[in-house]
């Protein structure tokens, strides 16, 4: 008897408003203790998530406003990057891949296959390890003003460089899993393209906007070049999920297409209201996902605590040494930055699962990894930064 | 493979650049060709959707931020009224909203019962052709920048009135369709939150913003008053949805408590670029309902002119006769405003539908009246505005 239309709609539309309602508080409650906002965020979802008080459950809606927290989040991020900048740092930002991608797998398939799991459960380990939230580490960067230093040009540079990696192995991974095994032919394609098409946006793409930047003016369905900005970011996040690589990669490429653009019409300003109403739903739906049930167990504790340990200094390490070149100081800021796995950890685990390859315990583990290493990054980046 | 997050993710993040990327080439094309921007997003809709292409599916998400679109329109609309503005108007609207609902009822029963059907079907006719969706009308208002005239506060303060009657109508029709019978205590009891939540927000809410207007920037989790006023928004949706009311009246009251707040900090900047991204699902998603295939039936198309026919003309007749007070020019703007029954009709058809009382083609035909209203409003709107 509600004109809310459809019954299921008018739910969601509660739990959008509770999450968000909850996310602030956390936020707020984190500022007055002056502590990064999404780990306030990301608690909030804990506590009014399936784990403590069951009052929001995640589902797809809440997922694909998470998805575009990220994504207007990145393309923010986009904004504040010119790829002039960018080059600057590619030679350290690739070896900051590289490496922040081989030890992590290494350590992961190593602690996998010391506790005893097989081939497919090694790689996928390896592969959660891997996979860095550019999400996460872009929110910290951004709320302390670090986006534009060569720090954080190479953490971004570095992390589309860990997603093409990251997809790679996990295309392995689920090659191992099933009985077909490994195409490497077909993974060789994905590769391939996944590179054609960060160089033809960020090359390409942004040439053309630098050329003809009054073209995000030129519909007359906007007043402002907001919504064809807007379409040209969900776009390339689609067509980039599409092709395998995370979305967020997309909508980074066309944030910085889009910044070549800025001296014509400044679009942060109305860019932040979607990235202030939808980000909070990214941090939440991480906290969302945790089922402290699964922690319990002594023995998952200690794996917890080991693969967590793992992962900090594996990533920590591998990076650290990938931005040398930058100095010791900035270094650190690069190793901190890429330690958060975030959602990126989290799905990962989450299609190990859904191809029969891990267990839930498995499961329990990756996702409490990624929310550790997201929770101990803000704070000791913020300490490594002010050093 | 995709890093994109969970599959059905990836695919509705696609799902929403599509609709919004359509709405938005009908929005160009309507604006090119002097038409409402509205009527190229729901053809688009129609387009993309089942009816033609079906690229697009409507599901849960899609519908949300369909309803987002709704909220935050009237969320805007609210911005732009005042609770004394709408004072001046109340007995008018009063009326309006009575006689724009007491003739479609009765025409849209007396259709039902001419052509056969039974109580049930006969109340819920009524119902679906009572409904008016004061966000199409809201934004056809906003674009041509009627919104603050006498004509436009009267819609508003009459679609709140119609809003409350078409819920107690819809009750009447749920108890006649089941076993039980209508529950008229219950219906009176609903009714009474109805008229209690709307005097208190409208009348307490906004006497509190206006003695307190820096509580939006008394948080320390946002800069701008913008979230605080939207999770306000969203709350009070919610709170609308829960009691049975259409969740655009608490956003419309929030955006009316929020406006007492306007000299502190102007708002509407913050709100545009939310308004302006969902917004076009709003429309797009009314398209995405329509199934042509239902239409090709001689009888069902008569029967779709002739009620088309009586839902305009009953709506026009019944709101023109309550706004003559205003003077001819502003109650004929008042009685065409009326007109689009919008989602609303097809939210009525669908319940219909659920409940069992109606079939397909009665739904189908509903369907068909809503758009149908829907398109033929904005440029009678502007022909009747410009006269």
């Amino acid at each position: 008897m509600s004109l809310a239309a459809a019954p299921g709609v008018a739910e969601t539309l509660l739990d959008v408003f509770l999450l968000l309602a909850a996310a602030k508080a956390g936020d707020e409650l984190c500022k007055r203790i002056d502590q990064p906002a999404l780990v306030g965020e990301i608690l909030a979802g804990v506590l009014v998530g399936p784990a403590v008080l069951g009052w929001v459950e995640p589902g797809e809606t809440i997922e694909v406003f998470a998805e575009l927290g990220a994504v207007f989040l990145l393309f923010w991020v986009g904004l504040e990057t010119r790829i002039d900048d960018l080059r600057g740092v590619g030679r350290v930002a690739g070896s900051v891949g590289v490496l922040g991608v081989a030890l992590p797998f290494a350590g992961g398939a190593a602690f996998a296959t010391a506790v005893g799991e097989g081939g497919a459960v090694a790689v996928f380990t390896g592969a959660a390890l891997v996979a860095t939230s550019v999400g996460v580490t872009s929110a910290v960067l951004a709320e302390r003003g670090l986006v534009a230093t060569p720090a954080g040009r190479t953490i971004l540079g570095a992390a589309v460089v860990d997603d093409i990696l990251a997809m790679l192995i996990l295309g392995v991974a689920v090659g191992l899993a099933s009985d077909a095994g490994t195409d490497f032919a077909s993974l060789a394609v994905s590769a391939a393209l996944a590179v054609a098409f960060v160089a033809f946006f960020a090359l390409g793409g942004t040439r053309f906007l630098q050329r003809r930047p009054g073209i995000l003016k030129a519909p007359r369905f906007s007043e402002s070049p907001l919504l064809p900005a807007v379409l040209l970011c969900l776009g390339l996040a689609a067509f980039a999920a599409e092709i395998g690589l995370a979305a967020i990669i997309g909508a980074f490429l066309a944030g910085m297409m889009v910044a070549e653009t800025k001296e014509q019409h400044p679009i942060e300003e109305e860019v932040a209201p979607l990235y202030a109403f939808f980000a909070p739903f990214f941090f939440a739906a991480i906290g969302l996902q945790l089922d402290l049930d699964a922690y319990v167990d002594g023995r998952v504790l200690a794996l917890l605590a080991a693969v967590t340990a793992i992962a900090i200094a594996t990533k920590l390490v591998g990076a650290f040494l990938g931005a040398l070149p930058l100095g010791r100081r900035e270094a650190a800021i690069v190793g901190v930055g890429m330690v958060p796995r975030g959602e990126v950890g989290i799905v990962i685990a989450g299609i190990a699962l859904a191809e029969g390859a891990v267990t839930n315990d498995f499961f329990a583990l990756v996702v409490g990894m990624s929310v550790l290493t997201t929770l101990v990054a803000p704070p000791l980046l913020r300490a490594v930064a002010q050093s």
